[in-house]
């Protein structure tokens, strides 16, 4: 009998109490001391943190880029984890730093729209204008936020400070949508969204706007991105693709990717962010 | 009153006891949402769980280089550690998801033989096909099993289910071995393995093979790397080479690397992954 | 006595309570399995480490480079925080192994200085010459003392280990000092420290001394970088600077700053690590 049997069986692994979760992401890349000094901020505040990375390498200052990233990230972590999102070009300026509440998540970072696409998936219900001092570090930088204030705060909030004690609830902070897309007649117009480090494509458009063409599964689509235009099959898996064949799938975020089997799409094509992409019903 | 501020009234975090271990290794890259989304499905399952990236930098759909990686950094972790490899690039087809269990260890991802090595090194006792529906994530994609089977089935077993839960035992699972090492006269014939991000080549011919040829510390060793023959001090360790001088060693992972002190040995000789090196004994 | 030297007295350090906090700054990179190795022996022997990257992608062999980062981070740690860094290009030579113990934390690494600097920012009580064999892996291979020495070291003194158990006390351990600068007159010389991965250029001058100008808040400063001439406008964050504009600034770590309103400095002007800069009182 393995040790797993044995252990299974006695039941030897409990659960343990509880230890708050706090994501980070942020554009400050990997070289650099900045994300260590934002989780030694928050350990010193709230040592039972459990840190978790979604990720360091969002563009520099694009907060759009960023604000995909989290919002497909943070809807698979436990309830009560506290997201700490910084993307923030306008750091030390008059824009506001905010604190999110949803239904299973507090996000906490700057009012600039990066985190209201991931919120919303989970359902506002309070935005806070986090002004309290004693949730910040006792000197605050102009350059660095992160580390002085939505660090502390996010540490604070994970060793059970109330979201309302961060400061008066707002109404008029920044949004962000992701861009509409559109059928008329028998094509869908959506755009670019997000480049995986594959290569693959993700758009905007949500699987069940893509239903509406009513596809089959294996048929040859024509397809326009940017001012191109392709033949794609759709399948339901990179795999189903021959090396070299392009195809039209769902991806595990729900949005129609365009792919290129064990290749990268966007380097054959050269797709860009934002790029308008059309799909034809026939 | 939401969950928050319940917390905050109750108090409910407390300390810990003994903490799973989960480890990761993948070819999904640092940019996109792949790997959080798997941490927040292991967290969410098991809160307990210590999760330990190996690395997610292996290089797109290389199962071999990925093998490497994992069989050098998990006979490093402590028993009991469940290790989750991905490297996929059959996902979504009739690949198999396997669990290994090994004499100290598991080991949670596809039955493409990226998992073999490591497994091999500690001891295979049982392959299991991972069938199970009850330990993945209720809605399956086609493209992310990293997430919605291998994330949850390894969290299952780092919070006690047994590996024989997860499906039948098989026997047939894919094999995957590493070039064989021929010596032929007084010449040992390997082939390039790895390289670090030193630039460091490491080939897969292991100390107690080199032995054979007794070279001696410190000697002048004609080597062939590829087509191109090179003159190569046997050495201890990196710092025993002067500047610019060609060294061969026993690396820390027990095999025979090739080396160029403070530089890069792979951009200055061109080496490609499993070139044919070759050792002469005289 | 030390707080350290207290609590080995004690024995306070127990298990969980309160769990250990290990930090981690290497050259290793992270597609190796290097780091992840050294990660798997910290925790087999002290399973209740929260270990925390600083970062692995310091330049290779660049113990300056990594000093910085270290100082900048360490600061922020809890006390008690056990910090390993490794960026020993004399691994496996005569250099010592050290442990040094400074008012709040512990530093575990080679003897070349790297670690001095941050060190030396929180007080250096001790430094002892590592060399209690009973504190490493029974293997010590040649090329890898951060797995098979500092790792573990590190991991027996986060689990309760006195530093005084390590080894004798030396005083001729290697010093760094960061470049000096001067002030003649009306001009302030300093040097490129570090540059961000923003591309923003770090100097080594401090807030102190840079207010030795009177330099008013908004002025346009003239500033030489290597035998280049700009005009600055001195603010407070990057923010303050319109696009295009270049800015100087007192930055996260209190040097001063060279940066290039949403681009990067370093690029433009082709700065160089230890580059002169001058700053102009009129």
């Amino acid at each position: 009998m393995s040790i797993y049997e044995n252990q299974a069986r006695r039941g030897t692994i409990k659960k343990i109490k509880e230890q708050p979760i706090v994501s980070l992401l942020t554009d400050f890349g990997l070289t650099d001391p900045f994300v260590a000094e934002m989780k030694g901020v928050i350990l010193s505040i709230c040592p039972d943190a459990k840190i978790i990375d979604i990720s360091h390498l969002v563009g520099k200052f694009d907060v759009r880029a960023g604000s995909f990233v989290l919002a497909a990230a943070t809807p698979h972590f436990p309830p009560r984890t506290i997201h700490v999102a910084v993307v923030d070009p306008s750091v030390g300026s008059e824009r506001r730093a905010i604190v999110i509440e949803t239904n299973k998540y507090l996000f906490v970072g700057p009012d600039n729209g990066l985190m209201i696409p991931a919120a919303t998936i989970d359902g506002i219900l309070h935005v806070y204008h986090l002004t309290n001092r004693s949730l910040m570090c006792s000197e605050i930088s102009f350059t660095f936020h992160g580390r002085d204030i939505f660090a502390p705060a996010a540490a604070h909030l994970a060793c059970g400070t109330a979201p309302r004690e961060c400061g008066v609830e707002i109404k008029d902070y920044v949004k962000l949508e992701f861009a509409q897309t559109t059928l008329i007649g028998r094509t869908l117009t959506c755009s670019v969204f997000h480049v995986d480090s594959f290569g693959n494509v993700i758009t905007n458009l949500p699987k069940a706007e893509l239903s509406k063409l009513n596809l089959k599964l294996g048929a040859e689509i024509r397809v326009t991105v940017g001012r191109r235009r392709i033949s794609a099959r759709l399948v339901q898996t990179y795999s189903d693709l021959k090396r070299g064949e392009i195809g039209i799938l769902v991806g595990s975020h729900g949005f129609l990717e365009l792919a290129y089997r064990e290749e990268s799409f966007v380097k054959r094509f050269h797709v860009r962010m934002g790029s308008d992409v059309q799909v034809y019903g026939e």
